[in-house]
């Protein structure tokens, strides 16, 4: 072979190794034979003539096939360089759906892959609140040129759903509803949907407005279709809908929402002007957000991060809190250094001391997580007395806990060291921790709360660096007091 | 006063106290109000009267317009004291409903409250997929005895609930289903509906069937709506719907609900035979779960806790993770003895070791936690090839880390200690802790997954104990190299 001849292979493979990849994924996800699994045999051999024949052009029939959730997926799933293959090979007009299904970081990299003509063709064809969505990763002077297409409604509706916080109501509501009004008949609204060529998704109620857009009522499908005809939309609607204003928390919404079974919920504004609705794929989008910040936080990272992401990119998303780690290790370390005397005469205490603070760690995170989840489901008030009782649990806990493993190990550190002094320290130190990491697991976060903080963010990390410092500190201590 | 007349006084403060209580977190959740806060003048009058008077009945006509929902968040958030007077104070009838609502910690307390004729009472309102929900908690004869009670159909859908895993479609399942023919037309259907006296909640579609209950299709209520009343359901149902299997696993129908917005979904049997739904509020529910078992896993809790348990049951509940880190400290306390002369010798080690285990651990469980999130949003296959791409690129994440953490923190000590050496045992030290951490943070997750076991459970301790005696044993052998 000529060496040209070997390039010519070498691309070749490469490239069939990333074709099998892609259709290894839509087998994987059952993206390729669809849910029902009816035609598996049939499709099967498709894409494997697929591979063989390298056939880009029936990749991109494929795709076209799929649900942009699902291409959304798949890219997501894909390292960059095939995520950016198969990016090009989806169709230009469906560019918009897909954006809007893949995860934040995952959408970064197909714009940067897009030019401004790609970029703007794709947005001219969503909604305002599909554009708000996406407002924030697009260049300012491109959403201005947006704005400008828009016709006044569309325009009035992105730059109000612009306007709210990310984690507000109206940072969440679409602007695709059905409004009737409530003198008419029930016959008279069927005749009117069926004039409407298509209903707009998780329509399960239609809201009644009054000639100045207030909202009077829901109606609910499931009673549209099961009253008489004849009746009118006043008799048979619900006057007291769970309803939501723009500028409440959206997670209080998302706990409304399952706490009612809710599909769709009107939005109104201060004077009970009907203003946008919120649907459940929204919540649910957020419930999965949320608690995919809480791990990641407890983890120690700053937001989700594309699996495939640079080294350069995942390195920013986690300087933080290794800073952080590292001045609380140090400041620990620099508790350790005052009883440098006390080691150098004894030198198992510098093996023993990591357990004390560990045991401490674990059980003051134990303490922390419960406390902050409960507040976060707003099960815990942080009135005084839910302070104290919770308080004398979580110390009795604590105590029993000590008591019982620091007696284990404090057995074992006699025995292992021959010395019933060492012993007795590592029990006392073992149950002082654990006392310590309770009452700072109860303490941090109802003050954080207290003082208009939220408690989630950094609790853990705090819980931590008080009780390496603190179980240090009392180990080493009561060792230089009781054993020198 | 004499003594029974502080006696009593002493009971009427706490009853007022305990009153008091209950209404304040009414008054918090807006549950007094009610969402829209219409009428928030008038009720707030009233409840406080309501305290002044302390007047349960008036407390128990409160609770009787609550939502069950509410009650059930309200009994949560209340101590077992106040819990178990607010339980009594709920009429009969709506104890069933609202024991389905409570989470599974405070539904023990709740069901031990109760006798076995009231547990009856209340079970025999309840449909085959909510008594399936509440069986494990009930007493085996009665769940016999409640089977008796039950027609025919109705016991062999419980049987067949009860039959699967709780992470199962099956276990998920509920059976109000309305089922229509495909050959009639949507006029048929209109009227067909009109004489249910209502729907279940969540129809969004209907499911055609034929005379074997063969699934054919789906109606979605949006279609019927906008159609032409004379055309027939075969005309216009979707043949194609996404559908579940019962011994499907939950958590992949939770992900094809949020990828494809569903509001509800057939399931049928191996011949296709429909036989319940999933609804997204069961979904949601799940996700919730799913996110909240997660979070408590990381933080070493077995399971969701009742923020009020008793001391022993907190302490059966978290004595496990405890147990385990309490072993994984103490081997790394035995790699410390192994280098207890070179501690002895220089001091400074034992102050600067914590350093090193401690960011090892932080870095490792960011890569771990990313990894093991990829997966369980089968977002990541098992391959060699993404194997060997993403060890590649968190290795380089944390030779940079390494370098750059490592240096800042060796220069200190160089300074600190005022030794060249003992900075340069740092960063190194340092650097290799990393670079173990992100080996062991892919390798772990990705090889638990390939032997079929679940990566998350218990993934963080397995890290920990890796970077611990790792960053001790790295550090200190370094040390005694370089040093001595």
């Amino acid at each position: 072979m000529t060496e040209a001849e070997v390039e010519a292979k070498k691309a070749q493979e490469s490239l069939q190794d990333r074709l099998g990849q892609v259709v290894e994924l839509l087998h994987r996800h059952k993206l390729v034979e669809g849910l029902t699994q009816r035609q598996e045999g049939h499709h099967q051999d498709r894409v494997e003539q697929l591979v063989h024949r390298q056939h880009l052009v029936e990749l991109q029939a494929k795709l076209d096939e799929l649900h942009p959730a699902d291409v959304a997926h798949l890219l997501e799933a894909l390292p960059l360089e095939d995520r950016l293959m198969v990016w090009q090979l989806v169709k230009a007009e469906r560019d918009g759906d897909i954006l809007l299904e893949v995860s934040d970081a995952v959408r970064e990299t197909l714009i940067a892959d897009m030019d401004d003509q790609e970029l703007l063709a794709a947005a001219r064809e969503m909604d305002a609140d599909a554009l708000a969505d996406l407002a924030a990763e697009l260049p300012r002077d491109m959403v201005h040129e947006l704005m400008e297409g828009l016709d006044a409604q569309q325009r009035e509706r992105l730059r109000s759903a612009l306007s709210y916080e990310e984690d507000q109501v109206g940072a969440l509501m679409d602007f695709a509803m059905v409004t009737i009004r409530e003198d008419v008949s029930l016959e008279v609204v069927l005749r009117y949907l069926r004039r409407l060529k298509e209903l707009p998704g998780h329509t399960d109620k239609l809201f009644v407005v009054d000639y100045d857009g207030v909202l009077k009522g829901v109606l609910p499908i499931k009673r549209l279709l099961v009253s008489d005809p004849d009746k009118t939309v006043a008799q048979i609607m619900a006057i007291d809908p769970v309803l939501f204003h723009p500028d409440e928390d959206a997670y209080e919404a998302a706990q409304a929402f399952e706490r009612y079974n809710l599909v769709s919920a009107p939005v109104v504004d201060k004077n009970g002007k009907l203003i946008g609705r919120l649907t459940i794929d929204e919540i649910v989008d957020l419930i999965r957000e949320e608690s995919e910040s809480e791990v990641l936080n407890m983890a120690g990272l700053r937001e989700e991060e594309d699996i495939f992401a640079s080294v350069w990119k995942s390195v920013r998303n986690r300087w933080f809190w290794l800073a952080v780690n590292l001045m609380t290790a140090f400041v620990a370390s620099r508790v350790i250094g005052l009883f440098d005397d006390t080691i150098s005469e004894l030198v198992a205490l510098a093996a023993l001391m990591p357990i004390v603070a560990g045991i401490g760690g674990n059980s003051g995170n134990q303490t922390i997580t419960m406390i902050v989840r409960a507040m976060a489901l707003d099960q815990l008030t942080t009135g005084k007395g839910n302070t104290l009782r919770l308080l004398r649990k979580e110390l009795s806990v604590a105590l029993i806990n000590g008591l019982v493993w620091g007696g284990v190990i404090g057995v074992v550190a006699a025995v292992l060291y021959d010395s019933l002094g060492l012993g007795l320290v590592m029990v006392s130190a073992m149950t002082l921790n654990l006392l310590l990491a309770a009452l700072m697991g109860v303490l941090i976060p109802m003050t954080l709360a207290r003082l208009g903080r939220d408690p989630a963010m950094g609790a853990s990390v705090m819980i931590t660096a008080v009780t390496d410092s603190g179980g240090f500190f009392i180990f080493l201590g009561l060792a230089s007091l009781c054993l020198m």
